[in-house]
């Protein structure tokens, strides 16, 4: 057992209202911080918005549910929300300017004991460590979407973070019902990012070069596999502006991936977006990947 | 339904005599040829040797299995083996030179109607074309180990490759029970591997790196993707020491690769060589991945 019981999850967006529930929901005390009124009053509703799925997904009761409700409250008043806080997770905008501001206040009004973790997806705690007033009390804890079903905690520290610290969040990510996920040092996009981008380079190239189709391509991958996506039902999930804005970052100076994005642009453009428009590379809610049909022919 | 009841498959290895059982099994002619009386008696004794993997895996009868060795021959004089061939299906080693001369002797004794096609992993049809005497009836189908489970048919032709003949082949894969995966170009590695050594690669890169166990980045893609394998699972099953080569091959000029070509030599020195050794990354028959608890810790 961790002495973490004092949650705040600063930022109610759709990650951070989901890793306030699910850390309320496994018995955890959870302030949830944001900027105004009107975006306290939208994390809330997300919040309890999350009630189907976790009756769905993972069979929760009505009652078990509310009881995680009882769990939290909801601030915008910074100070009052890390008061008493064991651990302030942050989940606020992916802009660094945004979280350098951010973590200078938070510094000024979080007690001594407090310990600060970034689920940013993109930057390495270094990034902020300065910022903190404590990098040995810092380091990431990056979760995924759909925390309930998705639940790995990928932990990162920087080489600032006290070893201990370290521990105790991965102790602290079980107690909530995450997998943690250890990094021994920091590297950008983590272990599934870094392993999700060459896989959906790889598949994206061939399908842009014209060597094979996506639905051929997702069927290869099941097959030897025995895996229930290939690379295009994951381009989808992951959503094709992400997609086409990751791929734009990493290979923007490569002439090879001119092709892919500029063919994903056209889908974008289109408004094939994934599974959030209902339509990518296949049509949702009943993708064709999932037909039981689809590795027969 | 295809004109080709008459298959001669060269090579009675691990890969042709599974090629060649399979197309017997759907009810084909086949005749095996390999070189010499040694060669194809140890040829017949590999697909005798399948009998229990389909009925295990694929709930064939005893009655089943036996209908499919009626109709298989074997013989090492190649003017008899292809004398009345509809398709040749090459399933050599993997020596350039080999697959010269194989070609060049085959174009001497087979019938204008027959169509030759590859196995070949790494050699797209090209390479070979010029001694078939035939390019227009010449391509590549490519099958994975386990056809009975991984039936996958790859299918990749030349640009000389007519167009009707890469329907019949199409048409042929689904006859004997493979999912055409077609590509429209040439393309090394086909979809399979191309999508396969970037992911092993970056897998492989973040464990040699020291930024994640083996074990631990195997999970992370198991619950994100509701994969049941991760990279080191895959490594396991291609093996250590042809993946140890494919990656020398690719990558062995960058020095990021490095450590991990040294990590996979130690293990391979070791004589943990993946499944076929009971040995690699996890203990086989029974891998530590395969257990309900690996996705739980």
């Amino acid at each position: 057992m961790t002495n973490i019981t004092q949650v705040t999850v600063a930022g109610g967006g759709v990650l951070g209202s989901q890793i306030a529930y699910q850390t309320a929901f496994k018995g955890k005390k959870v302030t949830v911080y944001d900027i105004n009124d009107d975006a306290v009053a939208a994390a809330e509703k997300r919040v309890n918005a999350l009630r189907d799925s976790y009756k769905r997904d993972i069979q929760a009761t009505d009652e078990q549910f509310d009881a995680g409700l009882k769990n939290l409250t909801f601030t915008s008043d910074l100070n009052a929300a890390v008061a008493n806080a064991d651990l302030v997770i942050e989940a606020i905008p992916e802009k660094p300017s945004i979280k350098h501001d951010f973590y200078t206040s938070l510094a000024k009004v979080a007690p001594d004991k407090t310990i600060f973790a970034s689920n940013s997806s993109t930057y390495v705690p270094s990034t902020f460590a300065g910022d903190t007033g404590r990098p040995e009390k810092f380091l990431n804890l990056h979760f995924a979407n759909q925390i309930w079903l998705m639940n790995t905690a990928e932990i990162m520290g920087s080489s600032q973070t006290d070893p201990a610290v370290y521990e105790e969040i991965v102790e602290f990510a079980k107690e909530i019902g995450m997998v943690p996920i250890e990094l021994h040092k920091e590297q950008p996009g983590y272990v599934l990012n870094s392993l999700l981008m060459p896989f959906m380079g790889a598949g994206g190239m061939l399908w842009a070069h014209d060597i094979a189709d996506p639905e051929t391509i997702d069927k290869t991958w099941m097959i030897a596999m025995g895996s229930p996506k290939g690379p295009f039902a994951i381009f989808d999930m992951v959503g094709l502006r992400t997609a086409y804005n990751i791929i734009s970052q990493r290979q923007g100076d490569n002439p090879q991936a001119k092709p892919l994005l500029e063919k994903l642009k056209a889908m974008i453009d289109e408004g094939k977006l994934g599974q959030e428009s209902g339509q990518g590379f296949y049509h949702y809610p009943n993708p064709e990947f999932q037909d039981p049909n689809f590795l027969k022919a």
